[in-house]
């Protein structure tokens, strides 16, 4: 396995391989590697005879009082749980080999970016999109690796790809969860043994929304109360959102009678989580 | 020479190009083509093994107010052209074939275009820099040609690339004139006999600003007024701007002490041209 800083070292190996004729798998990532991680990995190893995994904490994509000085950092442990993943290059850069001092340029998706954490986090999916511009044409895989936990990041990578024209093929892999059903997410480290038990009640809502949907439930505004319900009981808990929305537009939706995402963001203490699941309309 | 109108014919031809290891120029034109147009493609022909001409009129460079529904377009009259000039491969798409209805993706540079025509023509920078990255993506070029005439294109092209990593090598071509000195261009078309010779002006301007720099002037006022009261004699002419500015930041310089960029727009009637001449420094 190959560890460059550079994308410099990246073009020259990304080079190599084309010459080769070898298909190339990105997984793009801000590090403290998890399972959810690994999933892609090994989804980009099966589809892929190289893969690439980059490792960048992507300052733009943080609002002012977000959490990109605390974002947790090993990269020791990550180049570890690559190695065993069968990666073939990590590509770590620093934030000034991204963004050179006269840096101005910016690539972003309306419309999608409206709604749930977009509505939230103004600024955070135009610098996710210019990252992963940036990532795709410095690595120029053949197919790149999401994590449906992310849904709209998900959603609006698919959306940008199709209407830049990017030749590369996007695939989103199933959220991967922790025992009692907590998301796997590089910020659970932030959360204390308390709060790491009461972050269950994301999962907890899920469920309860599932169940409701079982039993004929197609009010959006009476399955989101249950949820709310379930999860202000928890005293650890802040709803930031819960909504359902249009799979395809990300609008929201009053009944399921369509395909849809219904994707939460709660703060547990000062962490904030979020989780989703999809309905599926037959 | 082979016309195609649909991304994946153009993708077919590129991958078939990629595989027999052949280089590929790019000179992305919204057509109506003239020896402006034709020094790009042969600077590409010259450093490439393969040449594609697009010719796309990209309507979300044009302002509401602007001339989209008459810029002039003569297809027939460009691929004989295209075709003496030993191009490889015409792309031209319809609007639909390269916006979809939920078409929502945008690339944008900011800090160079405040300035000059960026801030007469609001969004134009935006679908300028959204439509290149669309035919970046589907031609997958090693060089592109772009005609130093569109200087703060060319500026904002080159910004892109750098800060976007594009793996591409953008070249920036001379101005070709006519024999009077007007800068060739496709709204050339729109000037009646009268206002053809009016526009010379610009280039006057021009002349003048270049004899005044020779003989040792370094203050912008004093070049500007000489230059806006050449062309305010003309009665056809009416001045957008005369600006001098830094090559590389394009802000505004108030003597000339650096490289420096003078770019003017003026109107000939309704048509409205520009032209630029670079002042370097010693």
């Amino acid at each position: 396995m190959n560890v460059v800083t550079t994308i410099g070292q990246v073009r020259e190996q990304v080079k190599a391989w084309r010459q080769a004729g070898y298909s190339i798998g990105l997984v793009p990532t801000m590090g403290y590697l998890h399972e959810g991680h690994q999933s892609l990995m090994a989804a980009a190893k099966k589809d892929n005879q190289k893969v690439i995994v980059t490792i960048f904490v992507n300052p733009i994509q943080f609002g002012p009082s977000e959490d990109l000085a605390s974002y947790p950092r090993d990269l020791e442990r990550d180049k570890i749980a690559c190695e065993k993943m069968g990666v073939d290059l990590i590509f770590c850069p620093t934030a000034s080999e991204m963004y050179d001092a006269n840096f101005n340029s910016y690539v972003d998706v309306n419309g999608l970016t409206d709604a749930l954490c977009g509505k939230r986090r103004p600024g955070h999916f135009k610098g996710v999109c210019t990252v992963v511009t940036k990532l795709f044409n410095i690595t120029q895989p053949d197919r790149a690796y999401f994590g449906q936990k992310d849904a709209q990041q998900l959603a609006v990578i698919k959306r940008m790809v199709s209407d830049l024209n990017f030749d590369i093929e996007i695939i989103g892999c199933p959220i991967v969860r922790e025992a009692d059903g907590l998301a796997k997410s590089s910020r659970n480290s932030y959360l204390s043994e308390c709060e790491r038990s009461a972050a269950v009640c994301l999962y907890q809502a899920i469920e309860c929304a599932n169940a409701m949907i079982k039993q004929g439930e197609k009010s959006v505004t009476v399955i989101t109360k249950a949820m709310h319900n379930l999860i202000v009981n928890q005293p650890l808990a802040k709803i930031d959102y819960i909504e359902f929305v249009d799979l395809a537009s990300l609008t929201s939706v009053d009944r399921l009678e369509q395909d849809s995402l219904c994707a939460l963001a709660v703060y547990i203490g000062k962490t904030r989580l979020i989780d989703n699941f999809i309905y599926q309309h037959h």
